[in-house]
């Protein structure tokens, strides 16, 4: 069984987004933290076994940026807890699922992560992020 | 602190969406259930401390029907668990936020849920559940 690490959600501002997040989630949230891999700064919530991330573009044209200029704020994807993303990228593969990442690398919070393609999960994008 | 309860994702076909998220929510899958009051099919998996509830229309016209029409499948809402929806539900419109129920109402598994409008949520439709 898979845990679920994180829901990501896209939003234009930060500052915005965590005003309206606060009163649900609470006082449990990370100090934010820039991701130059991905152009995002992010934040995230503590909320029961899982978490929330808010996920703000750096710069326009990048991916987030672009999905927000298309679908608006919003659920941008899921993250699941594995012991090797690199093995379950491969699986995901092997069952004929497209990929965005072939092979790990770094994610916030100083862990590796891969993203699966939204085609192979029905339209959700899916993220896997290791350890610990 | 709440925590995350479920997240809610509209898929056209039970079915598919279940061979596709068994690889990576393992068995761990509730039997089907009918909502009636929400026009929908719905399965629950656990995914570590929270789950993910997939949602197939039963019916043309119904809310989950015209969110596939619209945006195609993907995260249709987040749930939170709260001690009381009434009161969950109380706090939104004193904020400001926008409803979609005043009040509980009976949802899947028995429980007692409420919708915040998406707007109250920067465009996130939320959700809240009551107990156990």
């Amino acid at each position: 069984m898979s845990e679920l690490d994180h829901v990501g959600i896209a939003v234009p501002n930060l500052t915005e987004a965590l005003a309206l997040w606060r009163p649900i989630t609470g006082g449990t949230e990370s100090a934010p933290e820039d991701v130059p891999s991905n152009r995002v700064r992010v934040v995230f919530f503590t909320v029961g076994g899982t978490h929330i991330e808010l996920l703000e573009p750096t710069e326009p044209g990048s991916p987030i940026a672009r999905f927000l200029e298309s679908r608006g704020a919003g659920v941008h994807h899921l993250a699941f807890h594995v012991p090797s993303v690199d093995r379950a990228l491969q699986e995901v593969a092997e069952r004929g699922g497209k990929l965005v990442d072939r092979v790990a690398r770094p994610g916030a919070r100083g862990r590796r992560v891969g993203f699966a393609h939204p085609t192979a999960f029905g339209g959700i994008l899916v993220e896997f992020v290791e350890g610990p």
